[in-house]
């Protein structure tokens, strides 16, 4: 059996952080790699990232670097760089992982330019790696501070998985070993685009009701998705699919969810790289309409998005379509 | 084929009234019935129901009456009364329906004397009847506002819930016609006992990410209960299950949830009648221990509410469960 005594962890925003946090607090050796080295020196010699994590004791202490090795030598790997980033990031990675290295995605989202799950971008480019991915409800802040936080931890290598929840557990952080990596992957890429949704009948005021009726058709839609590409219908109503979806569904800490506000506010909001649903929509719009599966409050947000068509518009469309079966 | 053309709704408390107002902007005559002379005059009278729904505009009108006969002599019956009133209300309507009467209940809760669900009362004291249910995300005052909402309207008799489906249909009202009735009932009556659990959470200042952990988990719950009792699983996952327990966790308008919060907040809550998961809890934990269908959180509400354990225990419990599979 591995034994997982050290973590490495690249990517020194708040999420990487408060992972490197989380598996210090687990009792595990945790590097954490950054390049920007002003953080990098808050984080090793302050026990601070006053910069993602303001605020917030970094202790036990967590070992600083800027230098990709000093995180490639621990037992495992998190990478907690943007979705988007991972295509460029795991070329880098190239040449450089042992064969059979764990190494843990915890971004949210399907590479724009591809298609692919992030999972699917790194075992391409590191064909001996072990991936692993960990998704579920949880806000960094909340996380660093220590509040309970229970999340999903896929591994397509069951024992990895187990390996891996069992070294980054403790009483506030509870990592639910899994298999399915689509489901999981797939859960958080589409919670981003209905956290939108969510966002835009918020922001235009449209009640409660509304808010969840949209949620729960949301979920019926990002299922059949899901499960059309291979995912098990557990899954999406786990921590990763439903818990993730409700989170980001009721927090103007949710970048989609403000976002969301923001549009159905009316203000013309500049969508940023950060906001990852708005790369998800357009290629999940995209593929299902490939593929057949209908999914109508992910192309309307598509369309809004890309101004195809007014909000105004857009709830008329919902709201209006004809009264059928809702199981349908 | 069946026409609708008037309905007769009984109990003028907020979604009685607002059932009524909706039907009467659906286009049919609409006759509300209740047993408080100030408040039917001044829905008949004054077109507003100060009590109930103060500043709402009952327009176009509805007819008002404290006479029962006056709702039976409608097409259809809309019964708006509290749960834990349903098995005395019943027996008052014996040998006063017609054969097929087409009666659709709307509250949400499970008899806290026999443990059996709405629906079951009713065909049990009136076996001629033709029974349906409408639940689902929905506030009364948004529904009378006008705002936008979906809800799921279940018959056995697939017929009379497309009728009332369309019949009650109209832009801001969408009903979704279904069959299932164990679904939609189970699914409106547990989501109330989740709503004091989300609301412990929040009370106590648990974080988003644990309020999201606790729903996702008791949403499995739920749907293992309800599938266990006969439900279709789709419709746990539809507007009366999934949709309704999202909004319920997550606003101070529900009272189930707004219970939950000040008990997480230590304020000695005094149950009342009102707050239906109370009942819901502990017959559900009676029954899941029965059958023995493993439900943790609704074990742990009844358990809190019934002062078996304390909330700090509760939450001790429910995190340091040993780290297992999600979906086991």
């Amino acid at each position: 059996m591995r034994r997982i005594g050290s973590i490495g962890v690249i990517g020194a925003g708040a999420w990487g952080t408060a992972l490197a946090l989380t598996a210090a607090r687990a009792g595990l050796a945790a590097t954490l790699v950054g390049r920007d080295p002003a953080v990098i020196s808050a984080i090793g010699n302050d026990a601070r990232n006053p910069r993602y994590l303001p605020g917030i004791d970094l202790r036990p202490a967590i070992a600083a670097s800027t230098d990709v090795a000093d995180a490639l030598a621990a037992d495992a790997l998190i990478v907690a760089v943007p979705a988007q980033a991972m295509a460029g990031f795991v070329e880098t990675l190239r040449g450089r992982t042992r064969p059979g290295h764990p190494i843990l995605l915890t971004a949210k989202g399907i590479d724009r330019r591809t298609g692919k799950r992030l999972s699917e971008l790194l075992v391409e480019a590191l064909p001996g790696c072990n991936p692993a991915v960990l998704s579920g409800p949880s806000f960094a802040t909340d996380v660093a501070r220590g509040l309970p936080t229970a999340v999903t931890l896929a591994a397509p290598d069951e024992v990895l998985a187990a390996e891996l929840s069992q070294a980054l557990g403790s009483p506030a952080f509870r990592p639910y070993a899994e298999t399915d990596m689509t489901g999981v992957e797939l859960g958080g890429a589409l919670k981003n685009v209905l956290a939108i949704a969510a966002g835009i009948v918020a922001g235009r005021g449209l009640g409660a009701s509304a808010s969840a009726a949209v949620i729960a058709r949301g979920f019926a839609e990002m299922r059949r998705f899901a499960v059309g590409l291979g995912a098990r219908p557990e899954t999406l109503m786990g921590l990763s699919g439903l818990g993730d979806l409700m989170l980001s569904c009721s927090s103007l800490q949710s970048r989609n969810f403000s976002h969301g506000v923001a549009l159905g506010e009316g203000k013309a909001a500049a969508a940023g790289t950060l906001v990852e649903g708005v790369a998800t929509a357009a290629i999940v719009a995209r593929q299902a309409a490939e593929s057949g599966i209908d999914m109508p409050i992910t192309r309307t947000v598509a369309a809004i998005l890309d101004n195809r068509i007014t909000i105004g518009e857009a709830v008329e469309d919902l709201m209006m379509r004809p009264l059928r079966r809702e199981t349908d």
